[in-house]
């Protein structure tokens, strides 16, 4: 922390969401930097621009990194990479382990993403983030963020009761809060994230292997049903898992996605980018955690196998 | 019969299945009387041409009707048309049972097919077949056979034992196969139709799902094991249903498909003709008659699902 007892951040993905979220953080005043990759010569040079329905502002100067090594230390380290992207973190993360307060938050989507952080940093370190979040990147270092932009987070747990929120993540909530994003706190991080699978395990998939967008399925009636055939699955296998949901979630989340503009899923767009789907994660690990637990996701095989075919064919 | 004991046939349906067998029993010398709709003056005109690898024929002059009422009394009707056009048959199928031993063999896919046409001609009459054979029509009243030719076909029984091979089912076949048709008897048709489903269920529904060739799924190991599933999840619906089949049977189609050239299966071509997809009878029903015995198609049902979208929209 600086002697203010401002929080240091570093960004580890400056794409459309660590984007959005370090520009805000930035353009806030907070202590921000970024770690980059392709867009590092841009970013340095022409700072970072984040067009927004709540505003639109540019950064001009932007602490910019290529190199984890030259960054400074850190109290909150934001995983904003595609999950694809997680076989990088071995090199990343243990070099900004600064001291030993450091946490680690990731907005990763799918399942077993602390897991696999806390083999890195230890399970102490680790917060889980989702962000519900409609953002592109539209260019080098330019972020159009088009809708919502909320962030649920919780304390990782590695026994999963008694689940508490720590003192450390309601500063952080704060911290974030203060710098104009909605941060929730939750007790039960891996609830949330089964919730979120909820939604993501049917239109991500479905969106994705027929090239449409949310409001073109929801008009067919048969595919309405199959939509709702694989929510419920998704909602027996988080029970499997200990996760209870709601029986009305799912009647929640079809007609909220009913009421919604033609959305494109985030892998729609990464399969129309041409970049590797984020199917470990959203699909692989919950039926493997499910069938650990002696449920068989029969139906989100399928489209898991299906997205397989289409990702590598 | 005529008065050497030859049977008269009708063909109803003079595509890819009826042009091909009806032609290779009007190139025997067989009394065969054509039902045509689109081609009739084409065929009236210019006769029918059957391309083959066991040999090239042209009928000059073929018996060619444009309606029922004007056709013969004939012993055989084979139905040869797409499932998809069966609300046509309550008004084609009446006429031309001119006699009371009338037989009508049916060579149309999937499930429920022969008491669909008991409905319309009484039980006693029908006889269920399935072809193996690949040809298309590829002009009017012109055939091309690529490869294979078999069918099966047995007596329809309400009460499904026991089951015989009934004398006029002998006479058929024979009759068949003095046209060079290779026509083989079985016992107990509603298994024929489940394993021929078996293959069915999987190929014609990714292959139209993906628009790809069957070589091409195999080539993908996860989309291998989702053919896998399918076949697996189809012979236990036909055993819910009384209809056992050797478990080394999946393995057996398997290890044909992965030898066969790429194909395409009907169901494929039809989507590339954009005429409306069998997935009433290879799917809807399948699936309904294993609910109906307690045994529900998970896997099946999505990829139904996923057809019904393809199909409508």
């Amino acid at each position: 922390m600086t002697e203010n007892g401002n929080l240091h951040y570093a960004i580890v993905g400056t794409g459309a969401v660590g984007g959005y979220y370090g520009g805000l953080l930035a353009h806030a005043g907070k202590s921000v930097h970024f770690l980059l990759n392709t867009d590092y010569s841009h970013v340095t040079k022409h700072g970072l621009r984040v067009d927004s329905p709540n505003g639109d502002f540019h950064l001009k100067k932007v602490n910019t990194y290529h190199n984890v090594k030259n960054m400074p230390p850190c109290d909150v380290i934001i995983i904003a990479l595609k999950t694809t992207h997680n076989h990088l973190l071995p090199a990343i993360l243990p070099p900004l382990m600064a001291h030993k307060d450091t946490l680690v938050l990731t907005l990763q989507n799918g399942l077993g993403i602390e897991e696999e952080i806390a083999t890195l940093v230890g399970a102490n370190r680790v917060i889980g983030g989702l962000c519900f979040l409609c953002s592109n990147k539209t260019g080098p270092g330019y972020i159009t963020h088009l809708d919502y932009g909320k962030i649920i987070m919780g304390d990782y747990y590695q026994k999963r009761s008694p689940e508490t929120i720590s003192k450390r993540l309601s500063i952080l909530a704060n911290d974030l809060n203060s710098a104009g994003i909605q941060a929730q706190t939750a007790r039960d991080i891996l609830k949330e994230r089964w919730k979120k699978l909820v939604w993501n395990v049917p239109y991500n998939g479905l969106c994705t292997l027929f090239q449409t967008t949310t409001d073109k399925l929801m008009r067919h009636a048969p595919m309405k049903l199959l939509i709702r055939d694989l929510m419920k699955e998704v909602v027996l296998a988080a029970k499997s898992c200990g996760a209870i949901i709601d029986n009305k979630f799912t009647d929640e989340m079809l007609q909220t996605t009913e009421q919604m503009a033609a959305y494109k899923p985030s892998m729609l767009l990464d399969y129309e980018k041409k970049v590797e789907l984020e199917l470990e994660t959203i699909y692989h690990r919950p039926i493997q955690k499910a069938a650990k637990n002696g449920f068989q996701m029969k139906k989100t095989e399928v489209i898991y196998q299906q997205l397989l075919f289409l990702n590598n064919y």
